[in-house]
């Protein structure tokens, strides 16, 4: 049959576009895709406009107040900070947790040769708090593959890196009797649900979708075009036979809001193919030392506090390199006084100091001048250093038996 | 990391290309490309100029004389009478026969919902013929997913058409110990080694190449995108862990002309992730009842003879639709004679009686005109018969059992 005549398939419409390009958050300011964070603004990205751009809803006090009610705990402070601050759908799975009706997490992690940075910390803290008062399955995807394909990475070197990086997210503290963590490069090779998943959705997707989603063009490796299928497969329930068996169930995935094209491609596809539309929740970029402008990331070492520095590690980079709001000499500061809104020691306050009090006395000291830049980075380097070092603990309890047992598909405890 | 800049894998220059559009077979005449085989010539496809088109070597007398010599059988009668015509580094396959070094035997198979044609014999049983002469291991693909992709098939039917058809080639008398059988939904599934080839051949093809190569265009969904790298992916020794361990050993493939473009494909990209280019094969393409203007298709019924039909069924197909190169009254065929060139019964006897003396001999008393249309169509329906009822008696003994232990990864044992 001719490629032309046989590509019969459907086209999928994007109906979740508000906006002549909204799969890149791109505008006179900021950009935003899967791969680049950068914004021209010394705050930021301004994530109003991405929300609108992306045609998600706002994380407002009325859906907080709700999360409160159905789950009769205090939201997490990284919801009621706004570092979540984006959702699609979380209320049909308050809903279904109403109800007493299923779904499960899922997330991911693209691995890294280096050691996790704080900023990872950030929607892994979340999914734990998640599978904790919703008590439901949690499955991580590590895009071993995606890293082969993007970078100058071996299949070997990419794998390894996934297990060094599975023991880092473990960590984080995940109930090993709720959670499956799986690297592509095995998984794929161990389940047939999960390719033939891929299939039903790579049978979805056209080049054009993925070009207009991810900038894709024709000198781009096929393996990149394939590979958001892979990404999104996990939204699907049935990938995972050892947890759900033949049931479909919708999932809720916490992540940055970079990833969200990915899963509005998913959002598309799923309905068409006989599943959920995943729900999201989305964070704000963690941003790096030297300012809101970048995300941290983890292969830019002097930008980056990695989970395994050392207490004088720290230290030294919040000390150097964390960029202040602060005036250039003591008398200025007295008098101006700093700002907090591209203070970067504050903002990452703002994600690790869970007492809401402490940390407004701390926002009106600096902002008056009664506080010195000095005096607040030390404020953060007590706080962050007993949280790594928890960190670190916690990782050299693991063992490879441990590892080997949170990466088994297997039945979950729920 | 920006797409652009993360595109860093080199490009693969098709360096076996020798002509403006070398992949698709296509001049003033003929159409060849892995889905449409269309001749305007009435003695079908000009296999001289794909030759020169896609740039293989002709099967000549020299190598047909050495194939001989180094395996002491005389050739079997489809390399004798050129149905198998065009070839790529076969003489380095022979080599490493005569230093006892080891190689395999990779074809495949995009399953239908119908029995196999006839047509589907030939290669399958020259295979058959190679792996008996070479003693080595034979790997059969069942490309379940690539008819999901490119047809109106869920991945369940497209699956059960692969087990169905499964049979049917075992059926072709492969050897139990020597031969492997996967469908890719489900070995995909067993075995990650698989998938990480999959992802080194992806990472090495741009949109570029397979739009040059297959003619996709911007509206193709991804999975077809994808898909070259899975065909491409059993030339890798080391995707079958269970037969050749971590080995790299080449393969050779005999197929029909129309898959080419996959193969030199793969045999641009072995190289680069350190693997042998593959070995070719080509034969020519079963032609229609019809005609030797299209090949065989087993989903056009009228112009096909599948290996399940009845003695009735074969015999009405031969007679009322087996384009004849007699005359159109008897007295005109006594004086003018009949074309063997065109006449698809004497096509087919080509291929399906061994004796060389007594298929001369059918060649001259039709060219004569001794040897009337319905005289010849009846020798070809004697010889016919009994070969499909051979095949139906084989097809019928095979249990489920013996299609799983070919279906099952294991050692072989050569």
């Amino acid at each position: 049959m001719s490629e032309k005549l046989a590509n019969n398939v459907e086209k999928v419409s994007i109906q979740e576009n508000h906006s002549d390009k909204p799969y890149q958050g791109k505008d006179e300011d900021d950009f935003v895709d899967p791969w680049n964070v950068v914004s021209k603004s010394d705050t930021g990205v301004d994530y109003d406009k991405l929300i609108v751009r992306f045609g998600s809803s706002k994380i407002d006090d009325e859906l907080l107040a709700r999360f409160e009610k159905v789950t009769g705990k205090p939201v997490h402070h990284l919801l009621r900070r706004g570092f979540f601050f984006s959702h699609r759908d979380m209320h049909s799975i308050l809903t279904r947790y109403e109800q007493g009706k299923p779904f499960y997490l899922y997330t991911g992690r693209g691995p890294s040769s280096s050691s996790m940075h704080v900023g990872h910390l950030i929607p892994f803290t979340l999914c734990k708090w998640l599978q904790d008062i919703f008590n439901c399955p949690l499955v991580i995807q590590m895009t071993d593959d995606e890293k082969t394909l993007w970078k100058d990475l071996s299949v070997e070197e990419a794998y390894k890196m996934a297990l060094e990086n599975a023991k880092d997210i473990i960590a984080c503290g995940f109930d090993i009797n709720k959670t499956f963590i799986f690297s592509d490069f095995t998984y794929i090779g161990q389940r047939a649900e999960f390719y033939r998943n891929m299939i039903r959705i790579q049978k979805c997707v056209t080049f054009n979708q993925v070009k207009g989603i991810f900038g894709f063009d024709d000198s781009t490796v096929i393996g990149k075009i394939a590979f958001p299928a892979v990404q999104a497969t996990p939204c699907l329930s049935t990938s995972f036979p050892d947890i759900f068996g033949t049931q479909k169930i919708p999932c809720l995935i916490p992540c940055a809001i970079d990833q969200d094209p990915y899963f509005r491609m998913s959002r598309d596809v799923c309905p068409r193919i006989g599943f959920d539309k995943p729900a999201l929740l989305h964070s704000k970029f963690f941003p790096a030392l030297q300012g809101a402008q970048t995300k941290m990331s983890a292969s830019e070492a002097n930008s980056t506090i990695y989970v395994n520095d050392t207490p004088k590690q720290l230290k030294n980079k919040i000390n150097k390199h964390a960029f202040s709001g602060g005036q250039v000499t003591v008398e200025e500061h007295r008098k101006i006084g700093g700002n907090c809104d591209v203070d970067i020691a504050y903002q990452y306050l703002r994600f690790f100091l869970e007492d809401d009090k402490k940390l407004e006395e701390i926002r009106k000291n600096y902002t008056s001048g009664e506080l010195l830049t000095g005096e607040l980075k030390k404020i953060l380097i007590d706080i962050l250093t007993p949280i790594l070092q928890g960190h670190q603990d916690n990782r050299a309890k693991i063992t490879d038996e441990t590892l080997q047992t949170f990466m088994t598909p297997r039945k979950l405890c729920i």
